[in-house]
């Protein structure tokens, strides 16, 4: 083995045992590790030293990929088309070999995978609702797949599982319910959180549905505003529901559902001999970042007896801070409440919670009681074995991340990191308002991370409002993105929206972003625009 | 800052610049972490030689965990019961405090950890079907979690929506479908697979479930084998079907479907006015290991015109064996197929994958057209924005590291990995037979790797069968399993099924298990048992 052979023992900072790092290796640069397999590495006997060698190589590229992501002179990804990416660029070919490449050709491949992605941790990446790179996430992560277990039970994870029993409490008392009440699960992402919500709550009004199907039931009425996320009409049409059951509530200027309409469309939803059983309210709609009104709504499902869930997946982060939780006014009264850590607080993908407020509710409506798994007669509490709450088996453990995080920053260090954010939107929606080659597309300071504007290029700014601007304007957000991408110099999305023509919408989660990159992306913007 | 005081710049054997380690750092032992905070670490200004000094020390403490985990002299679990983790063990604090921990505080939670958890990577830790730790996944989990993307399109993900369709590929080609047909996608674990091919199946027969619901449909029969999966069940329950409507087809004592007996519980559910349209066949069931007989099974779909799918969860990877993949026969028949490469395969938790033969109904049957997501005036080909096909709409990234072991390995280390398993699973059978302090719970070879069977503590060796004997044969299993989890010397699962009472299955998965652990299994057994 030539690694053995050149005597490389590794060292670190960490090293709790006293470790040498050979001449060799200081003098002559890194390890050969074009001769060493695999197969080498540990489970196989004495494969302990290539494994810590071929394992340190690989985080000395992460480390690398990690400081140059957060460095503003790094573009935020190196662009190619699909089919150039397909074709094999400088020799990274995705093809799958039958005999095993060397750990050199593994590196060297993991190096390319790095290369042509996108750069999310990186201050000018404001593209999605999760965004940055928060390292005791990483280093959670890290853990995480060194422990390499299942959810499914204490007997596989009971440290896990115990941290999400603390996390799911500390995230109920939070929402502001009693310790007497709460109820949960992480699961893989908000659209499945939000389906939980449904399944939930159709099993708590009806559950005989669960062995007799929706046959047996009436035909169910939801109801979501305009501006809510897809998953709620996705949930319904997985659950068996009908998406065209799902009643769309209008909502005001600002994004906001307005409750008139609700308390109507549920009213004529009943006269159609429908039966409303489920109303979905959104802290944070997606595009604009809208709180919807709380109180309001759920005085209304009070009314009628439904089960009022929040989607808080983007918006749930602000309850952290002192200073903007009060936007979620009302949230306490929810049955039911998606939050998903994994975006305004920055943890690392994937990290989503269904909160139910009452207790059993999950259990029932999902337990089968596999004797192989949930077996009765252990010798430890059974009632730890949460695993068949959920409509998964096998469960990604996704709390441990999170669970780190929290001691590392305490609640007010998350509270911090959401106020920054915020102060981030309102400092963009001052310069916004400053300058005349931009137009916001509402006119109220934002309320959450959201600002959503247009960039008008010189050709259309003399332009009368109307459906000739439209359609022009509608194209320049496009042929901008386009720009970016191929310069990558920063990425941020557009999107139409009701009868919006295709706006630009920037929102701040990562943590890495600071004022000058609000004026760098302006900037940016308008050059890249400025001839269309 | 202490820590840049001590000038500790770390060294790795990587490192391709040269660095240098201090003195002090060698002579003194690890870095004092004491007064860094998390918040002195990147993005933060001047927070990159920290952000290094962190993860490698925390890379320090995964790498000796590894170590420990691969050697036969460290336990498989130091057990405790959940009052006792949860009342915080040697300072080990579950709680999620206000006010940040130092980040020497969250090394030693990190530590806590991995101690009050369990070694799945351990050879003994034969307990679950994912099992073992393999260390190319390993770095490919490392890698994802750095790169911290979601799946929805290729604007954020370009090179692992590729390397997802490169694999897809492949799978189907090794089921045995031909280059013109083929879809699918990568889920968060098995059962939302399975539940993915029920979903996709409906939408085949009766697209306008998905606007109309379950309520539009006539009363639909699905099928399946006493043995198989509980994930249709719930799939049924989750999808509006009805858990009643799954029809649960008799196995033969080999624990495989009888073909027989599906086709008359098809006629009987015609005649009870139900309409079949989906049957699921396992390779590979959970408990027996038992694969089957898909070519009869394919017949009696094709007769009556329903779905079949191969549940492969556990199965799949015999694929990639020479030696055994003539088990699955008739597996390229299947409409659908889930194969999960984080069971057989060896790869980190969670991968699976579920395989539609017919193109486009996965896009028909999810898709939903968000405008903020899949705008279709994009400069690049969007059929690579894949994320509608999903359920979901975050999805994790789970495909890297099955690539990248892929590389690493080739199919033939695959198929290797694969025989090694199943000789390990003969070599228990034939040590089973010739003792006379055990019995085997069906008398043919394993087909798979999984080993059923019985302890008789000398107590019960001259019983005759009977209720008697089953009764307390049945508290045998249950008894060893407690003390063996208080030992921590080995981890092996037990479950009743239909009329036999507890037995112990063993499974092999876990590259790092040979004959000396499987010799040592029956001795600590016995050993744990022979007072009973």
């Amino acid at each position: 083995m030539d690694f053995l052979q050149q005597d490389i023992i590794i060292s670190t900072s960490a090293g709790k045992e006293k470790q040498q790092v050979s001449a060799a290796e200081r003098d002559n640069g890194p390890a050969d590790f074009s001769s060493i397999y695999s197969k080498d590495l540990l489970p196989t006997a004495g494969g302990e030293e290539m494994t810590r060698g071929f394992l340190q190589e690989l985080v000395h590229i992460l480390l690398t990929y990690i400081s140059k992501s957060s460095q503003r002179s790094s573009k935020v990804l190196d662009f190619h088309h699909p089919h150039q990416l397909r074709e094999g660029l400088d020799g990274f070919s995705l093809e799958l070999p039958d005999q095993p490449e060397n750990l050199e050709q593994i590196l060297v491949d993991c190096r390319d995978t790095l290369k042509y992605g996108v750069r999310t941790g990186h201050p000018r990446f404001l593209n999605q609702l999760s965004s940055g790179l928060d390292v005791i996430g990483v280093a959670g992560e890290w853990l995480t797949s060194a422990a390499n277990t299942n959810m499914f039970t204490y007997e596989v994870s009971p440290v896990f599982i115990l941290m999400e029993e603390f996390l799911l409490k500390k995230m109920q008392s939070i929402v502001g319910w009693s310790a007497d009440v709460g109820d949960g699960i992480f699961c893989p992402g908000g659209t499945i959180s939000n389906l939980y919500s449904i399944l939930v709550a159709r099993y708590h009004f009806y559950p005989e549905v669960k062995t007799r199907g929706m046959g047996a039931l009436p035909r169910l009425a939801l109801f979501t505003s305009e501006h809510s996320h897809y998953s709620v009409k996705k949930s319904a049409s997985v659950l068996g529901m009908g998406s065209e059951n799902v009643f769309v509530v209008k909502c005001d200027e600002r994004g906001k559902m307005i409750p008139a309409d609700l308390e109507s469309s549920i009213v004529a939803a009943k006269e159609k001999g429908l039966v409303p059983f489920y109303v979905n309210a959104t802290a944070g709609t997606t595009v604009y970042g809208a709180f919807d009104p709380l109180n309001a709504i759920a005085d209304i499902c009070h009314r009628h007896t439904l089960w009022m869930h929040v989607d808080a997946a983007w918006g749930g982060g602000l309850l952290m801070s002192d200073r903007h939780r009060m936007k979620l006014q009302g949230i306490e009264r929810a049955w039911s409440v998606t939050w998903n850590p994994h975006k305004m607080m920055g943890v690392p993908l994937q990290c989503s919670a269904i909160l139910i407020k009452k207790r059993g509710l999950l259990q029932g409506c999902n337990e089968i009681g596999a004797t192989y798994l949930f077996q009765t007669d252990k010798h430890y509490d059974v009632n730890y074995d949460t695993g068949d709450k959920s409509i998964q088996c096998g469960r990604h453990q996704d709390v441990f991340k999170l669970w780190l995080m929290w001691k590392a920053k305490g609640s007010q260090g998350f509270g911090s990191q959401v106020n920054k954010c915020l102060e981030n939107a309102e400092y963009l929606y001052v310069q916004l308002q400053r300058r005349t080659d931009f137009e916001l597309v509402f006119k109220h300071k934002p309320e959450h991370s959201n600002v959503c504007f247009w960039y008008l290029p010189p050709s259309l700014r003399g332009l009368q409002p109307g459906p000739d601007r439209d359609m022009r304007l509608h194209q320049v957000a496009p042929r901008i993105k386009g720009r970016m991408m191929e310069k990558g110099s920063l990425l941020i999305g557009y999107q139409p929206l009701g009868d919006k023509v295709n706006f630009f919408r920037c929102v701040f989660s990562n943590p890495a972003t600071q004022q000058e990159d609000i004026d760098f992306l302006l900037e940016e913007i308008a050059q890249l625009g400025e001839d269309l």
